[in-house]
């Protein structure tokens, strides 16, 4: 099974495929457009990007791509992010000026660099700084990027766990071609628009309130060409399935312009593996 | 009156800081965050900052900054946002292989880029792009910024309003230490958290709905420390004066550990200045 994901070997996106999949062979592709075409054109299996991540928030570019392309979300996991500053075999804490990375990974350790002086320099993604730091040999910069980016490229963790807030976790998600019927616990994605009447939202909203379905999630982003008009995205903790979620969907179908239902899965539960 | 804004003379939050006040002076920041800074040390009077782009989405940074100062809402501002291609004087379309602007400036004009074959290349803003290439000389390279832009740095415009889709505005806030009592139509912004319990989210939105007041936007963003809790911005079609909005957020504090009203502010309407 090849799982498409963003970024290098030693990404934390591989990671979470490891850990989500046990087995299958991660496809390193170079962004999140990439990961949907390649599950789309059958030349990955799935593919794995994060939606969320608990410090930084969502991933906007994802929500988009979800309603762009006909794939479907057939499984969640989180991901504890912990970073390491990883620099080339030798540097020394006292050398270390600047720091190259992610600009999410620079971020959620932002008081740490701070505290140190080191400089924040924007790259890529977290693994590909630590390889563009080997390439260069520097021993005044520093990256962070998990402790795998580390061993992979031959590399020396000088601190682990430096982000300033320890309830670091990405949220990511499956995606197929085909949806899946998840067993027991489960959630379901949707996105729909709304007619532009007020109280459109809370009407929507109370469909699934008044059936008992609580909402885990909601998010809005633009609707292109329609200006201060958004498309709402909303999780639920329960499977399409649901006799009380059919019902929902099918009045909330008939009193907005769009609804997609982009997938119901398995609820992420730390330690099971679905 | 001092009006703090971030970038360089003609950065599209100067044009905004214009056509909003009419008058006033302009002050340059570097950061989102210097703009707070000025106006909470009274250095400056009233900040002027971006939140949300009709094709973009919404700048989550400035959600955060709006919570962790204690400034108030007291104006907003709908810019049209007309993208222009810039060069050197001489410089001719089809010798120009690069384009250097802000991540944004370049995605909103992503297809027009595609159709050109000019290679984007991300820069820190608008108008600083354009000083950066007035002083490289290059002339195969373009910046994408706005007319004033080009003509405070003296260069040439090859083409306006290269932007993908025309419907291109930006809602700007402004920012001052004392909150404002709005006459007219009006529009409330606040903040809140939800006790983690199903229904907390619709339960809140009910307190507007049932008394017929709208929301024009909402806005999740992560709690920090609490994954996968976050903090709801509401946006509402009413002053906090009004008496049906005055019991709704009565209710609403009795029943969430944190709400805060950011202001309520005149709503904007096209060519009437407020």
């Amino acid at each position: 099974m090849k799982i498409a994901f963003r970024g290098e070997p030693g990404a934390y996106s591989e990671q979470a495929v490891f850990e989500y999949f046990g087995e299958g062979e991660p496809v390193s592709c170079d962004s999140f457009d990439d990961i949907f075409d390649a599950v789309t054109s059958r030349e990955c299996d799935a593919g794995i990007v994060p939606i969320e991540n608990t410090l930084a928030g969502s991933i906007h570019q994802n929500y988009d791509l979800l309603m762009r392309n006909n794939l479907f979300i057939v499984g969640e996991y989180h991901l504890r992010v912990r970073h390491c500053l990883i620099v080339n075999p030798g540097a020394k804490m006292e050398q270390i000026r600047m720091v190259y990375s992610h600009p999410q990974a620079l971020r959620q350790c932002a008081d740490y660099l701070r505290r140190h002086k080191m400089k924040p320099e924007e790259g890529i993604d977290t693994a590909g700084s630590v390889k563009a730091l080997k390439k260069l040999g520097a021993l005044d910069m520093a990256s962070i990027a998990s402790r795998r980016a580390a061993e992979i490229y031959g590399m020396e963790i000088l601190e682990e766990g430096i982000e300033d807030n320890p309830e670091n976790y990405t949220r990511f998600l499956v995606v197929q071609r085909e949806p899946t019927i998840p067993k027991g616990e489960a959630k379901t994605s949707l996105v729909f628009t709304l007619n532009n009447v007020p109280g459109a939202l809370v009407n929507a909203l109370n469909l699934f309130a008044l059936r008992g379905i609580n909402l885990t999630k909601i998010e809005s982003r633009p609707l292109h060409g329609r200006p201060w008009e958004y498309l709402f995205y909303v999780d639920l903790d329960c499977s399409a399935q649901d006799a009380r979620a059919n019902e929902a969907l099918a009045l909330l179908s008939e009193s907005t312009p769009t609804l997609r239902v982009l997938g119901s899965y398995p609820r992420f539960r730390p330690n099971i593996r679905t």
